[in-house]
């Protein structure tokens, strides 16, 4: 059967510095161990609070990527 | 009946730049063919990626705007 | 292909009186650009306060019409 | 501004024969008045019964298509 | 019983500048009068619309606080 | 920072008469304790039934209003 | 084991005149033939429209009523 | 009072054939006992996997159907 | 047509002890009036306090069990 | 107006020993500071981990209790 | 401890056919690299368009497989 | 970039004993693969019942774990 699949990973990118700030964080992460990454899909967004102020912003991530047809690297 | 109608449409605004430039860049757009628009809420956050990076954010919109109370433009 | 297709379209209707009144406006205010009005949902309750009072309720509705088979209005 | 900008239109499509074949009607449909019609999304699956049987299968779909970077055609 | 209990307050903070700054006014403005903040999660990204143009950036936030163990203020 | 923050507050309101009735003895009751109530959200209508017959109707209510920029009451 | 137990079951109560009495319909109606009524919630309310206005509300209720200790009606 | 109530039972309709053929098979199934049937909606769709193929699709239904205005049956 | 079907019926077990022992409590009672009990999905977590302490645990369950492929008890 | 209003308070209790000593716990600390508490439901269930073991559970809640009908306590 | 433990893995199957058909695709693609799947659960249905026609249709899974009392593969 | 990113794995976890035994299997079983464990969420609640008895607690987990910095092992 030759159509694609594809598999979705969750994940949580963190940065001090704002939202689009984690999400690029943790997709750049995802990156170093995985490739064919396809799109991404925020879950929520939420962050640590120290001394009232904001330490990191965390946001959930679903990122989807292609699978290879034939499958050599045990990834799914 | 006197009382003010809003109409709600569905859109998606995109933006290499972030989940803030996609809000303005959606919103722009639909300013161009619509009056009266009123507020936003944004239903879901997601992104292109291609070769391991952001090509764009994708944010979905619900924008409300208010129907003139004698219609003449057929907008509903 | 002859199936029946039916559009929603997204409202919110207003009124000082409450829920039901709120949601008579709103389906009136339809009705008067679009024909064919089959069914409708509420989405959400909310209402805007005013010195402690109930100013207007909003009721957030979605309405089903049906389409005619062969289009001539641009509606859908 | 020249990133693109979808919108969404929410149908319902119906068939007697199936969801699949529901999901095509509707679509079908909408691409006799809409162009550039680019992805779509199930919302939810009913049927409406008669004689206990099944009289039509009704899917809902959110359908995103991308509009026009200069509007010339209303359809916002 | 000495396990820590938290509390969460729910508020909406505001912005003109995008999702992050009106995040931040938020706990900002919150930390003004609580203490022990410890996190916060996002509910909703809403805003509203004048002149066609984004007036504010309306965040929903549910911020997380631990109260003391003996209580002393009475802000449960 | 000058940006407006506002709370949300979660109530139940009850009334043997109806879902309005049940809103507006809800709203009236946090009026007497909190001043600049903006606005209101329906989360859920629920009922008590007694002998077959609904005793009182309860509407829970998410009840958002502004804080004063400079904090002066403790009612975060 | 002598805790009780509740059942709960799902009705659409229906009525021309609102949403109030759409509820009280069908409350009426299930307390004919179940015992023991004690609560009931709301988890939709849609309604019918002919020729442009509401022919019939129709509102989703759970309702929950308490099992007898020691069955003898078979209402499970 | 003369307004329509309707109930809405829950099934898990079995197949392995497909989506459609479990609908079909749990509607023709509560139709042994139940008459007046309206409408069904799709609750959850789920399989059982053996061997690494699909033994059978489950999919949820809730299934709507009209009570008889003077109750004689104790189907409630 | 020979595939089974499944019936899910809702209850609220309760109990002093817990969560565990509410969900035990209501499927004991729920197995003394249906056979083919096969499983429960818990739907919410709620309680009741009395002078400030647990009174008792209420816990929401869907039970699916298996109708018989001839209907002989009007169970459905 | 005499009809009751309840106010709800969210908060998440701890325990390292088990969803209902994390329950009790909560309950036990705001029936330090607040009176006529009624109910309560689970709005979610987490836990920390450390050295790979459960260090402590957090299950929020949303504690619902009446408020006086003459507002002495400014608890709104 | 003896007790099993599941792993659930979330996929997009697709197919130019229909949802049956990218749903048996996506399932078949997994069974390559891990054995012992158990079940399966829809998460969504989508859809890619191309000339106002359906290319594709995407359905989201999650799959859910027994992991091996002792662990060899590294595969949670 | 130095900012952390977590990953989240979704498991089951099952016990014939109750809620709290079923969380503490599948955090077992997680940890002998995985390090870095860092925190777990409920997403639900379900079991198997045999002869009218619960055969074992289903408890659905997501587990949180801190990725290395450096990815060596393969894990995302």
């Amino acid at each position: 059967m030759s159509n694609h699949t594809y598999r979705i990973t969750e994940i949580v990118g963190t940065s001090p510095d704002g939202v689009d700030a984690a999400i690029r964080s943790g997709i750049s992460r995802v990156n170093q161990t995985l490739h064919g990454l396809d799109w991404f899909e925020v879950t929520n967004i939420r962050g640590y609070l120290k001394n009232g102020e904001i330490s990191h912003f965390q946001v959930g991530l679903k990122v989807g990527f292609r699978l290879d047809d034939q499958p050599a690297d045990g990834t799914v």
